[in-house]
């Protein structure tokens, strides 16, 4: 797995309370796994999801604050982007934790095989 | 990297709510950065980040809700565990934008690789 940590992307409390704040939303989550496939309009993010306008508009604006996806004008039309890059903070963040389950799942993995040796 | 994505541990949305609304917040996440050193009561992950017991109670228990932390009580003190292995369920769902910021970045690469080679 190759992870490209920039440090030109802000790491700070700020920005984690603010990704991880967005992410906390199912909603907010679909409207991101949508626009993995490509640019969209926000009617083409509020349609699958049966929402108003409106409540699209307030879920892409906390995904916007959290620099997750950038919104520009087109005629009379928002298109809206994923910048995906500042998830690099989240990856950045687990990699303590990722030690640390690693660990207990080796230790567990070694109990079990001792268990079955036993047997 | 080494991931060991387990089944047994639930992936659903109801549980990537609590466990992105548990990590939205600095201070839970000062609690569970001291939780990688060992155990710890109520009382020293309160001390620290100069909070009531209480309000490190409120925190934890969020923290308990998205099985990011157990804690049990032993005597007349309750002492916290850290749960990392729930955090699988971010690294699993960060795979899909993992593989679209690293196409993002080696387009850049490549960019940036063409432009100095023009100059």
């Amino acid at each position: 797995m190759k992870v490209n940590y920039s440090k030109s992307i802000p790491y700070n409390d700020d920005a984690l309370d603010r990704l991880f704040k967005a992410l906390s939303d199912r909603t907010r989550r679909a409207q991101l796994a949508r626009l993995v496939k490509g640019p969209a309009s926000i009617s083409e993010l509020a349609e699958p999801f049966d929402m108003s306008l409106p409540a699209a508009s307030k879920h892409l604006k906390v995904l916007e604050k959290a620099k997750l996806v950038s919104c520009k004008k087109s005629g009379r039309v928002h298109y809206c982007q994923l910048q995906p890059e500042v998830l690099q903070n989240v990856e950045h963040w687990l990699t303590d934790y990722r030690e640390f389950w690693n660990e207990k799942l080796d230790k567990l993995a070694q109990f079990v095989a001792r268990e079955s040796d036993d047997e």
